[in-house]
């Protein structure tokens, strides 16, 4: 099924779901060495894989350890990961040099879109999407998750995109971009803790089935990419957009007046605002990650059944 | 010639034509369902398809029904396709959510691109490309077109871009993506509506045998993507810079007043300047699209002819 | 080894070097066209060539002329370049253009990438690349040679990229399009004239033997595209920062008042600033080509060795 030169070591369990044609879903690892600290990163990692496997799929937790993409992390390797503080952050650009270096990296949503690909999976679980910074028409700061969209054969399931982002600039990317853009149940694109955005989302549809079949049509025409499936938080953890968007003035105001700047920005933004929302953003984060860890089970096992 | 699962459906003409290795010009159809009412709009269409059979090539309209890209349209399906006020504008994004949807819908220079060069037909005629939007520094708005120039293997004869997008920024963005900007027999860039738009366009031909062969070179080295042929609008049908401008502008100022926004605000302009022109906007659009399509049945034929 | 209907030129050198599996360098050509009179131009062509031999490596310039790539040009064909005034510069979007026309094009970074990969070079040494112009918020100018870095395969070894441009924001579209940015022996990215940019490198490398082995890491895990290496200028060649930077920003305040516009400010810039440092940016510029050569033939050295 794949090369066997590739540096791509599959754990037992995926290496068989995959031969055998089962739904698979991959997970992302830097919401695990990035997102939370340790116990709870550890914690919430698992609960996302029991998800897919609840809902009947297989999880496929995606880290560069040892020279290798490890796609599928054994208990041990994903409680290393998990206490692993110098881990680096990958995307597209520094993904082969973390491979020859023989170092630890988690995947950014880039990153694990391009290894999903090569090892087979065409649907993946995540939290939020990187997107256009805000103040990016000066700084030119627009995250790499965009164009992999564009490039890499993945439906993404994600809450949206976080709230700190200029949000209506990464739409008219993702458009610029050919990116479908796809709101699940809803007519608004969701903005990650909150169910609206204000901003209409170019597509809508309502089921697992519908997505699959748009994801099945893509590569059937011969477009490279994936789709951007937008799922919002469930109703009963939002955080509802009249009460985050304070927390995110304010936070965007005391990073401006404290004069942080660059890649220091977005986790003093998060950190803030898990402060100003007293954890419910935390909460909220996990919620919504499970939630598209269940729709995305539910895709793979669309596709994993029309390819029978 | 075609992958035989694609949901592919090729008129009668137009893959007799493809067969034989005859000259075939594609043609978009957001210009019949969303460019003009009905029934001037099918009036139009035909007068298209009829200028490029007098010029001794096969002309292939392009839209998504029934869960199919049409290549050809038969005269009851065009006739249909003028008729229906809720036809998608479909471009690279949405192209395959429609195919699965069984809606019905246009197809833009970027979507039509894309079909084109699935049913194996390199040369397509249309009226004006999408561009950077004014105020793109700010709004990030930036059409789906430019990119798939890079993408597509098309060669693309527009009369240039609309006066009511930015022009400069325009030819920076294909510069930037390496689309070569052809302008046939003169030196500026045309405007659409003008035959000057006081820009250089990059490069120059004067005659449909050259573009045809530089066409070919880029597909013999491996590039990917089309050329843009910007084409000047015929002398006689031409409504000057110096007249079109101050509409322009009119029509701006009007839509900033009455505050139009994101996606309202190209048909208000294109409202605006075909009432401030007393209609002359709409009698050099059809003239420039007639011009097109013959010049893009030259290329083809040249291109018919190398490769025999 | 390559395609023989390709317009490709191979010189006889290059040709049983390819063929040999032995060590190439690629060298660009605007340089010699554009970037300094004759003969001095001939005389830096010829010695950075005998640098990559000196160095165990095989030198091939590449230019357009006679409607082929040229691919290694004997002593007649670089001497008659040097000598050619109107020579295009060529990039992605005119390439084919001037193969059919027949003209002769020097070629950019990004045109010369293009070519050493169909001509089966992996490894490329310049002086600097083209980036985001200073001023790109507002005219949208930024150079094909960065997406180019995220397509062809090519790894690019430079002096970084000239303080006339916007640094930051390069280094920033960099990351978007996922194009690795290594710079050799020091953490900051280095700009050309001097070492020092003030800007950390997203990667940082010190062997040719680990420049290589990402170099063959991206082919084998499928992206495309090649690495930019940013080697610093050798020091005792130098013009550190704080030197150079005032003679860019009176450079840049003469150009704002003379209205120097578009394509006439790169130039207008070079030749202001070779006379506010008394000649030393062009001696600067000549021993950083020569030392970008000396570490572009170690690379095609690693790359050869490990091939076998
Ligand atoms: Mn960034
Ligand atoms: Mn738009
Ligand atoms: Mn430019």
């Amino acid at each position: 099924m794949t090369n066997p030169s590739l540096p791509l070591a599959l754990s037992a369990e995926v290496r068989a779901a995959l031969e055998a044609g089962l739904p698979v879903v991959a997970l992302e690892s830097t919401i695990i060495t990035h997102g939370m600290p340790y116990p709870q990163n550890l914690e919430a990692a698992r609960a996302v894989e029991a998800e897919i496997r609840a809902a009947g799929a297989t999880p496929a937790t995606i880290a560069v350890m040892g020279g290798q993409i490890m796609v599928g992390l054994e208990d041990a390797a994903l409680d290393a990961l998990a206490q692993t503080p110098g881990a680096l952050k990958l995307s597209r650009a520094d993904l082969a040099a973390c491979l020859v270096s023989g170092r630890t990296g988690a995947t950014t949503v880039a990153a694990t879109m391009i290894c999903a690909e090569l090892a087979g999976i065409e649907v993946f679980a995540t939290g939020g999407i990187g997107g256009v910074h805000r103040g990016a028409e000066l700084s030119f700061d627009i995250s790499a998750d965009l164009r992999e969209l564009a490039h890499s054969r993945v439906t993404v399931v994600a809450a949206g995109a976080k709230a700190i982002l200029d949000l209506p600039k990464t739409l008219e990317v993702l458009e610029t971009l050919g990116v479908p853009v796809i709101a699940v149940g809803q007519d608004e694109f969701p903005a990650f803790w909150s169910r609206a955005s204000g901003l209409p989302a170019p597509l809508r549809m309502d089921s697992a089935a519908e997505i699959a079949a748009a994801h099945r049509m893509r590569g059937l025409i011969g477009l490279p990419g994936g789709q951007l499936v937008a799922n919002p938080v469930p109703a009963g953890d939002e955080i509802p957009l009249a009460e985050i968007m304070p927390a995110v003035e304010v936070a965007l105001a005391e990073a401006a007046a404290q004069g942080i700047a660059a890649k220091a920005v977005t986790p003093f933004l998060l950190d803030r605002i898990f402060a100003l929302t007293d954890g419910r953003s935390l909460t909220a984060n996990i919620a919504l990650v499970r939630n598209n860890a269940r729709l995305a089970a539910a895709i793979a096992i669309e596709l994993a059944s029309a390819e029978k």
